[in-house]
């Protein structure tokens, strides 16, 4: 297999603007030709739209709009983690050969018709995401201990690490006491534990090792890739306090780039909802299991960015077709020194955690400098 | 690179009948784990819908439903080639190493968002694709002397082809009489010159070479593929008597293939409307430019089903999402001499053309036994 590295990046801001599909993928891909000199469309061999919008051939016409005629376009769906699934689709056509370079582009609309379960009728009246959060607290809660104040210290973390990304959604942070006293939505999900639907867009463009060069002098490599699609209600979990498809997609990523949890210096994690990165942290290695309330609390005290640095979905803000493109730059941003004032020490290896529906499918990525 | 080999297919009839696009979809993976003694679900890596629909996370409710849990599932949508692109697609998770195995699933409904351009608004007026299939059909008339009575000979071919195929939409074939007489719809373009959007479902299993064997005895493999897209509006293409993305992917798709139009024995064009078959003729080489219209004529006098032999999108139906899977799947069963009625002696080497919106996108696929 060739070697396949991200080459370019770009973002445009998490907002709740009115702002079409098509001006919001725009926004992200102009950065990526405005920074990258020797870049122009003729380059661009693989256009990958990542969205859940009703649009039709929307991968063609941001193309067009862009001045690209690529050889392959098309749109990718797979709900939360269709950004991911993206990437992972434009590196297997430059991998395979059958291209040299791939531009994915993630967007949302703030009312996206992925954010509501309505397809699955299985759920009954359990449609809503927040429903299967409040499960998985609740288990997690009786089974390790795990407190409602835990659980707002992941909130805490990351709205004051999204302070420090300029693309991030909320411009304020919350306390701990704020979090714990919002808006009570069931018994243990409260308005701030949930990430915030918004308008957002983020764009990266892949290369193969031998073109990346022409590109940028500093690629990111992706050395591993896991994923695993469970199901797509989410009763086929076995037990709520973990999350299977993550579990088997981190041990497949880790095996491929021969990396273990020890070697992660940071990782994004899809924190739909807070009770999601505690269990993450728990199922990627990142902590014991059982722990992971305990090292998100240790995490908001010393202020280490490791986990999630922009923010996360609950600070940033969660563009579904967005937020896996959106975790995999803050990544490579993070191992280029490019991070600003979210900047980690010494990154040489990152992870990069986007899932679906209750952690029915996930995605894992690991990235090195 | 890999070679990668289709290992078993599956279709639906295609009919209007009131039907979901998941018991459409499952219509068509039935037959595949059917007919293929050696295969359980464990086996299947990858799971790609291909659809217009809207419907969201489905190439996850598929799989559940399949009791499939891949490594990656997720649905792909290009317009009318939906199909071709999600097949490109599993091949490079294949030819890449990513995966083994993958599933195509491609099913649409009647009532399709994806049959009207309302997404593309440098249209105006002309919205309804047999606007752009009249403008390139008076050029051809224009330019080369085709006549209406060529043009009805694409659908009197094409009909009498699909009075063979058992899934086709149509059950009785038309007279070029009858076709010419059919109602005006422009000043050339007439009812019975149009595909008919349709319910239907078509699945395809790809597998690489080094496993292929367990589930096929006699694979046939995809060697050749092609793929443009030119732009989302129609008015790039330079010269409506030709289709520059059908061009530019068949040189691509013979060059990797290493074939010429010579070697082709069997071909599946996407017959949108008839002119759309006279001037695929032309550009993929099969006929010389301006004399599709008098190719068609003499395969339908000589009864010759060497183009569209299961009846083409005129005959057979064109549920959008599963044509160019559908086609596939044609041509796979001629290179394995099990088109019964169809079948082409001596057929080698295969070609499949599927297209999208005015031949503003196409793939090319050469398949081979």
């Amino acid at each position: 297999m060739r070697k396949v590295g991200v080459a370019a990046t770009g973002l445009a801001e998490f907002t709740k603007n009115e702002i079409s599909i098509e001006s919001l993928m725009l926004s992200a891909i102009k950065p990526i030709f405005n920074n990258t000199p020797n870049l122009s469309q003729d380059d661009v061999e693989v256009v990958l739209t990542s969205t859940n919008a009703n649009n039709k051939y929307l991968a063609n016409i941001i193309s067009e709009l862009s001045g690209i005629s690529p050889k392959v376009a098309h749109s990718v769906e797979s709900l939360c983690n269709s950004g991911t699934n993206c990437i992972v689709s434009a590196y297997a056509y430059i991998s395979s050969g059958l291209a040299d370079t791939a531009l994915v582009i993630g967007a949302e609309k703030t009312n996206s018709p992925g954010l509501v379960l309505e397809w699955d009728k299985s759920r009954g009246q359990y449609k809503h995401p927040i429903y299967w959060s409040s499960m998985f607290t609740s288990a997690h809660m009786r089974k390790f201990g795990t407190t409602l104040e835990d659980l707002a210290h992941v909130g805490a973390k990351n709205h004051r690490n999204a302070l420090d990304n300029p693309y991030a959604y909320f411009e304020r942070s919350y306390s701990v006491e704020e979090i714990m006293q919002s808006k009570s939505l069931t018994e243990n999900v409260r308005l701030l534990d949930c990430s915030m639907p918004c308008n957002g867009s983020a764009a990266i463009l892949l290369a193969a090792e031998n073109v990346i060069k022409k590109f940028c002098e500093q690629p990111v490599w992706i050395t591993g890739i896991g994923q695993k699609a469970i199901s797509a209600g989410f009763t086929k979990n076995d037990d709520l306090t973990s999350m299977k498809s993550t579990i088997i997609s981190a041990s497949d990523a880790y095996k491929m780039s021969r990396t273990t949890a020890d070697d992660i210096d940071v990782a994004e994690l899809h924190d739909a909802f807070s009770i999601c990165e505690i269990i993450e942290l728990e199922d990627l290695g990142l902590a014991p299991k059982g722990e992971g309330g305990s090292l998100v609390k240790k995490l908001y005290e010393t202020q280490d960015r490791k986990i999630n640095p922009r923010g996360g979905l609950i600070g940033a803000g969660h563009p579904l077709g967005a937020t896996g493109v959106a975790q995999t730059i803050e990544v490579c941003q993070q191992l280029q020194g490019k991070a600003e004032k979210r900047q980690v020490d010494g990154v040489k290896v990152g992870l990069v955690h986007n899932m679906s529906a209750a952690a029915t499918s996930s995605t894992i990525l690991i990235l090195e400098s």
